[in-house]
């Protein structure tokens, strides 16, 4: 009964089983192998268009590399207060993009909201020497609170930003729970509605370590390759990075291994909204649910073995503190109903 | 017969099973886990005294953030000439360190001249604002010509740098052919030798992608952690990369896999040696060979099939043009001795 | 009737006239000058204790330079959310720390609010490797608003920051005008209060560009100058600048010019209350009012020659909107009255 | 016999005068103002065509900003070996181009030699991802060395930098000086040249503290704006710095005052040539002699009150060293006179 995260699951089988496939021989080093040819193809007919592709190792490399194309360092990256790259990456974007600011919007469910995010970019008038210039909205799909934006969601972000000549970057750690949760192609969610580059994670969704950053616009491909390298984040062994992004989206692997995550995610809110006490924050979408519990309830919980971190959200006091569970791929049912017989108890 | 780099190779197979190994279950993320723990430990012992460990995926990641924890952004990182940091890395150490310049200094065999560090270091006085300030030497063992440093060597240049009150690094992008060759022991080849911070590699010698900062002089350890995350470095699922150095450091795999790749450069350039036409630059003490060939066999050989990559050299002509061949902990006696046979065709 | 900014003004005479009187012969460069060894020992007298004293040309090079000082680039820099270095700066503190983060406060009058800024460090706990690390504070002083931190407030500030380790900033771009609103010593409002590192202006009350960060704690002052440099911002004829500040401070011209300033808002302040539909922000404690006016009056003083910044507050509304009115040692009495008789008009 | 540097001397009286000239009343602030707007169009009507004016106090600060404009943090800029920008500015360059690498290369005279120029181009490959990506050149004008680039030594440079794609820098600290010596237009040194940007050097030649990067390619001077205002360069009370350029170029005080620096040169290099033991290292064509003179010489120079830097070159031994002699505008005729009359005595 572990929820703490779903970076706390392992490796799927399949991709495991990948590395030991491209194992035989040399290869070319540094991305010149046929795994990475073959994966940006795939890439390609994944998302119906030309994408340039860069695998990674993690979430905040691909993040911090895809707003450092998209911002100089005098820009502002307009982002949700709740974002990743705000609160959980220890200042990636300030270092790779040469210290743009990113500026925190609001909005509920973790969403940012059109009027707050054309009120910021009011308050930062283009042209103006005082101030950090707005270069690049980022949107988290699915998001920080497990929520999903809608495609006409995205749109009407992206149409504002593009009104004031912003790029715009989509965090898509968990894409795959998005887009089993709306049941969209790949394209509709990104660059048909408006993405220019994207953070592709597969970790969090059973690979060992990879994410890529790809690239829509073929405008902003051109300094990646170096960006990536300079940062370290070019591997020499590149097959076995590749190869786990291959196993990813191989007869819809990935979209099986997300789909589960969510059903289990399901699965655990359904229950919890008939636990006495337990307060859903959000009527979860993908793999995490919100939920505020009587401080007793999260003792037995802890004491019978279950694990989840603590979230602080407004409204919590001493009788009853909000947590966050995290479903993935190895979750089981058993486990999910273990925990609310628990709840239940 | 793919002679161009020590990362065309792929994995061993004892780090490839490791994986397998450490994915039951879930784990602790970003290196809370049992594994990168039992790691740290290791690599204590190893060394016989207290390391701070911090696993990367990449040389250049680790040379860059081992770097920038030694140099202020006015400073000066003294290096070879032919140094990786300073040639081939687009300029990562510049990046982590926030612009610190690298100075470059010669010397035969790529390994730093004693006169010629204290000549550099004369031109940049102490405390003169109008100049960059030396704060660091970095030294690679095996170098990036093959050759390796002596203890007595490496002695020599850190008295001269902490005379200068300069930090000492160490590049052990193939730390392992360099102790195999040496047949010293881990300790006596870096902190007792004056090395405060390395760079330990595992990727060249058969891992997947899996380095090392250690870090011997525990003052410097403070930053490393938010310096790695900053960098998109901190791997969530940690274990499958601290499963690779530890299957790395089981059993002496590495110095075994080294001591091989060191074997079959011993070989070939005692093949090249009796070659007509060929003359070795330098004897190899590493898994590097740098030799010159004429352009009719360097033909000769590539038409058969094999690999290797140019290398200019001061010297070369029409007729004649040096080549590095590189072998690994995969290259096999048959190989060689292919190649051998086709040189002497 | 120019109430823009002090930025507008000219420069006091007694200043112009110093830099005739530094101009004779040749002098060594770079601050090795006899004005600036001698600006030096004025400020340790005039502080109380031994200061280190680096003329600069503009605030937003003495802000940056000063919290790069007290920041890593993994940390965050406490600051209210109306501050010159958040929101007028073009991001100078970023890009002089290689890209901490700044973190907004709110508070009333442009202060910060104590339980604000408690919380505001409780949300970045030290030690976690996911968030920036808070490592400096900064408070304006007057503020941004025109209002003045009591020494008491700037201590109870201090006090929170020095609880997590934090290092004090002052941003004294109008330290004048506070100085002669409070009518404390100059220690007493700095480093007897907390205070380690401060930008003093003179730009702003007289001189023509001229700024010091003044360091109090020595530990901070090491890097300073190499810092200054590398910024391009050490002057080569520095007896030139030094000049300015030390005719700023002799007899008193600084305090003098500083108190005329605040005379002239205090009379125009004073003048507004009794204004039919003027309502004040705030009460002005400096240099400067924030007044709501009636659209309509607001048209007959610009057409009537006056000039000042629109500056828009929470409540205004198509009938009335906020300005900000700004007074400089320039400013005349006859000015406010006849600007007065305008808007009584 | 102040020979140490040209930034030893004053502020020429015409430069001091408009100052004063331009104090009265209100100004608009930030380079708003009248005389900047007069300064922009007198900078087009000398170079013969529009130019981007962005005034600054210090070369360095020129500098930094304008191959910050030209090169990409991944970048290379290549420059002498003895170049300011390299050698004397505490990685300024690095600091503004977030980590941009300074190629030196070498040549006679202080002068880049197109062979090693196309050698060190040659060395770092366009797209090759390991390398820093060549983007910039830079050549002093007149150089370090006291020398001067022909107009035909440039276009050959900038031509061979064309070729692989490079924007082309002048550093005119001294660019009064070179023009006094080749007696030619500004735009035939610069951008019919093939430069793109300039810093336009007047501190070291009668100004207080000013400099401008003028901007020929008018694609560049989008961001320069944001740059200098994020660098703490841009001045709140501009006027004083515009109006310092203004005098400057105001009826060839520039050139007038360069003129009488150069002349002083010759007339003591005329002199040291006919002195007994001195051996000048070049012939100077600017303001500026290196001469090697005997050690009981220097001595017996110093004894007298001449001041002057030792400038070790090789061939220096313990018999004679190497000085540098700078003359300024404010040097006389009878000051060159006494010092030979001491070098004969």
């Amino acid at each position: 009964m572990d929820f703490t995260s779903d970076n706390a699951a392992g490796a799927a089988p399949e991709i495991l089983e990948a590395l030991s496939r491209v194992n035989g021989g040399t290869a070319a080093s540094y991305g010149a192998d046929d795994v990475t040819t073959r994966l940006t193809r795939r890439f390609s007919e994944l998302f119906e268009r030309e994408v340039a592709v860069f695998p990674v190792v993690t979430g905040t490399a691909a993040n911090a590399l895809a707003l450092a194309t998209l911002t100089p360092s005098h820009g502002a990256v307009m982002c949700h207060e709740l974002a990743h790259v705000h609160v959980d990456e220890c200042g990636a974007p300030e270092m790779f993009s040469g210290g743009a600011k990113l500026v925190p919007v609001g909005g509920a469910a973790a969403k940012i909201d059109p009027r707050a995010l054309a009120a910021s970019l009011a308050a930062l008038p283009q042209g103006v020497v005082h101030h950090v210039q707005p270069s690049a909205l980022t949107v988290t799909q699915s998001t920080e609170m497990g929520s999903v934006y809608s495609i006409a969601e995205i749109e009407a972000l992206a149409e504002i930003a593009r009104g004031r000549g912003l790029r715009i970057h989509m965090d898509g750690a968990r894409f795959a729970n998005a887009l089993a949760s709306l049941e969209v192609s790949p394209a509709s969610m990104t660059w048909k509605a408006g993405i220019d580059i994207m953070s592709f994670g597969a970790t969090k969704n059973g690979a060992l370590a990879a994410e890529a950053v790809l690239v829509f616009n073929p405008d902003l491909a051109k300094d990646l390759a170096f960006r990536r390298k300079r940062a370290g984040h070019l591997l020499s062994k590149m097959r076995f990075l590749s190869a786990q992004l291959e196993a990813y989206l191989t007869d819809d692997l990935w979209l099986r291994l997300a789909a589960h995550a969510n059903a289990m995610t399901t699965r655990l809110a359904a229950g919890l909204a008939q636990t006495a006490g337990a307060t859903l924050h959000l009527e979860p979408q993908a793999n995490e649910v919100f939920v505020r519990l009587p401080v007793s309830l999260i003792k037995h919980l802890r004491d019978a073995g279950a694990r989840f971190h603590p979230w602080p959200m407004p409204g919590d006091d001493d009788q009853a503190r909000s947590v966050r569970l995290v479903t993935s791929f190895q979750t089981s049912a058993a486990e999910i109903d273990s925990f609310l017989g628990l709840a239940a108890g």
